[in-house]
């Protein structure tokens, strides 16, 4: 309930929001929308909510998106959200493949405010080799989201290598793959396993979800494809980086050659994408003569596989906090390419206190994957919180929330970056502290009309 | 009408993807939300639009958001949207400051499809001196979206510098100014002038706008002002940078020093925000021991002040394209924290012939700021338009249409990154080309249930 009237308040931010950007007063879209300014106000001021009917009417006399005047809605407001065990299992669902059951899917925790879409699947599929070619194996087509991968049991991963062909992952409990968008792939258990086999299959939304998908998806398939830039090698990355930069600055070759001191014929050697790529003062110099920073026009450090498998055992492991030692952390599977995609396995050492000793500016699912209880401390406000974790229990936890872990248990552990990391996490630094409080939840007009200064 | 269909038709496909991204079939979507499955698969096809009542039962249900089932809607479908002049003046808004009328606001070109939000503004108050603490003069308080001001006529520009002091501009036709999100300003006309002060006042919302706003509100205050880092000089940034990843991580400083073999002593430096940036070697190995790139861990380049007024004869020059020299370019301000916002006044130089010389994968506005008619050209599909944008017209153009200006006359040119330069654009080129198609209108399940493969 109150959750409810903080979403009208929201919403009614939201509004005065996309009246401000559009730059109408109240008086204005009062005018315009053919509805009395107590409506408006109402609205604004949260106490009303705003119908489709009017949301209709704007958007045929606007340049705005029905999409516009929703929320994101908050379900987790004490910054964590659990999902039992038994509510898990209430969610199951039998999934045919090639015309017999192949998978039990059951969902985990999830909430609204984070691209988290993790699933809980048993592979009812039994192969009796680990061929690649196996005829019983049905592949799916891939999917638009990023899959992190957990594997618990006797599990065959299967997927496509970078040279095209069908590859096969044996895998044992503790062993992880992260798998890039589209790639086909599918699972199964091998036939002697004392049980069957078991993924946390953790599908996520980055960068292109969303909004931006979105975005893409209005300018459309001709136009939009051409955001593609050549990531074959580091050289070419470099190179249509570059060319993009120059493109939308429509600098002539010799302009940046006057402003930079490099001799074109230089420059159009970077641009062909065979050359190696410049040291870090050449990048320096043609991002100031581009009106850029650096990391604009650095190309990723190494080019990745798109499928990356990783062995329990070849998984680094270390103590955490360096002093307390409350958790033993084991790196799983992680791309470069997402530098805010952080995967764990974590051994709860600490029993004893209640210290909050984790904070992590990324968005969190836990699954508790042993078999005991894990005690789950966090703090919100001035109130402090604490919850058992139960096996086969998923928590999700907002960013920045102060939290611990304790017992002597196992969690597995996805961090995401969510929408606000990266550029937009940079922009929002470039803003003074107390502007950035405002762009939380900006609450007034522009400007008031009527008092003086 | 063709567009509403193909509008239909795309919120088929985001309801698929929608299902798609939590695991339901049509008929477990049709299961739970109580509906016949022929209504799902209506909707999935484009037949039928989503009814309201069905996305309050999804939202009462699954953990997703009403703006999840809504579209960017495509008003723009050829690539190119003109506001005429005549339109501009319609849109007039006459608004009080300090309880008398101050500004005329017109409206220009504006797209549903990107993120612009200018205006054309004429500055109703007059100044008889330069002063920055003129009592006549209304500030506003600032507001989310950036801001490109051009000036035309006999302007003042009143800011507040980085000293915290009021500022004056005192502004002729062509300089230019960059505003950072949430710094109050104010125009008035200088009191001799002939004509009211102008300027085109173009605000527009980049990455932490929309979805990310949203996002960040609905994560909340507390917790999202933490999403702050600490810009204030180039070594703050680096060591606040670099906190963030190690803390996203959860590694010790031990862990990190045995993987990089930089001493744990010279890491806490790092941290502390007074030492130096150390030089990009080190860089590269502190983001290789963090599974992240090197540009993930850059410091912007320069700490830009947050307002940059740049005069007309301080902007630079130059002919584009080099050979045939059909434009002549003039920089006007712009951040170099904002890579793909690119201001430009354009004179159009070649009259003779229509070849198609420009294209920039950046949302663009231009605005006819002369005397003449310059006729656009541009192509789509295989198609060719062209249309005559007269004095005070306006245009929104979709990222990567081929398109030339021909005559001889002026515009002013507003060019932004919208929401898939930069990190998304990045993502979008790790995928192969064919899943990057894929990636721009998903239109089938992840999966075929029936046929083997």
């Amino acid at each position: 309930m109150e959750n409810s009237s903080n979403n009208l308040k929201r919403s009614g931010y939201n509004f005065l929001s996309l009246l401000n950007d559009i730059k109408r007063r109240p008086e204005d879209a009062a005018n315009e929308l053919g509805v009395e300014i107590e409506e408006i106000n109402a609205i604004i001021e949260g106490r009303k909510e705003i119908s489709f009917e009017l949301i209709l009417k704007a958007i045929s006399i606007w340049p705005v998106n029905p999409r516009d005047f929703f929320l994101i809605n908050d379900d987790c407001p004490n910054g964590v959200k659990i999902m039992r065990s038994k509510e898990s299992i209430q969610s199951s669902r039998i999934m045919d493949r090639g015309g017999f059951p192949y998978y039990e899917y059951r969902d985990t925790a999830m909430s609204s405010v984070s691209l988290f879409r993790p699933e809980w699947i048993e592979e009812l599929c039994y192969v009796d080799n680990n061929d690649a070619e196996n005829t019983k194996v049905q592949w799916n087509k891939g999917h638009f989201m990023h899959q992190f991968t957990y594997f618990i049991g006797d599990v065959n991963y299967y997927y496509i290598g970078e040279d095209n062909q069908k590859k096969v992952f044996v895998t044992k409990t503790g062993d992880s793959v992260y798998g890039t968008p589209f790639r086909p792939h599918t699972f199964t258990t091998r036939i002697n396993a004392e049980k069957n086999g078991l993924i946390l299959a953790l599908t996520y939304g980055n960068k292109i979800a969303a909004d931006t998908q979105q975005e893409l998806s209005a300018i459309g398939p001709e136009l939009g494809i051409q955001y593609h830039l050549d990531f074959e090698t580091i050289e070419k990355a470099f190179s249509s980086i570059l060319k993009f930069s120059i493109d939308a600055a429509s600098i002539s070759i010799e302009e940046l050659s006057n402003r930079t001191g490099i001799e074109e014929s230089r420059i159009n050697e970077f641009l062909i994408g065979t050359f190696p790529v410049p040291g870090f003062d050449t990048i320096q110099n043609l991002a100031k003569a581009l009106s850029i920073n650096s990391r604009d026009l650095l190309p990723p450090d190494i080019i990745e596989d798109k499928i990356l498998p990783k062995t329990f055992t070849d998984s680094k492991r270390w103590y955490y906090p360096s002093d307390s030692k409350a958790y033993e952390m084991i790196e799983l599977s992680q791309s470069r390419n997402l530098p805010f995609s952080k995967s764990l396995e974590i051994n709860i050492l600490e029993e004893s206190n209640d210290i909050l000793d984790l904070k992590v500016g990324l968005h969190q699912w836990l699954y508790n994957i042993g078999k005991s209880p894990i005690r789950l401390n966090w703090k919100l406000g001035e109130k402090i919180y604490q919850e058992n974790i139960l096996p086969n229990d998923s928590v999700y936890i907002k960013p920045f929330v102060e939290h611990s872990m304790r017992g002597s248990g196992k969690l597995m552990v996805l961090r995401i970056g969510g929408r606000m990391t990266g550029d937009a996490q940079r922009e929002f630094s470039n803003l003074s502290k107390h502007d950035a409080h405002r762009a939380i939840n900006e609450t007034q007009m522009w400007f008031d009309a009527k008092t003086e200064h």
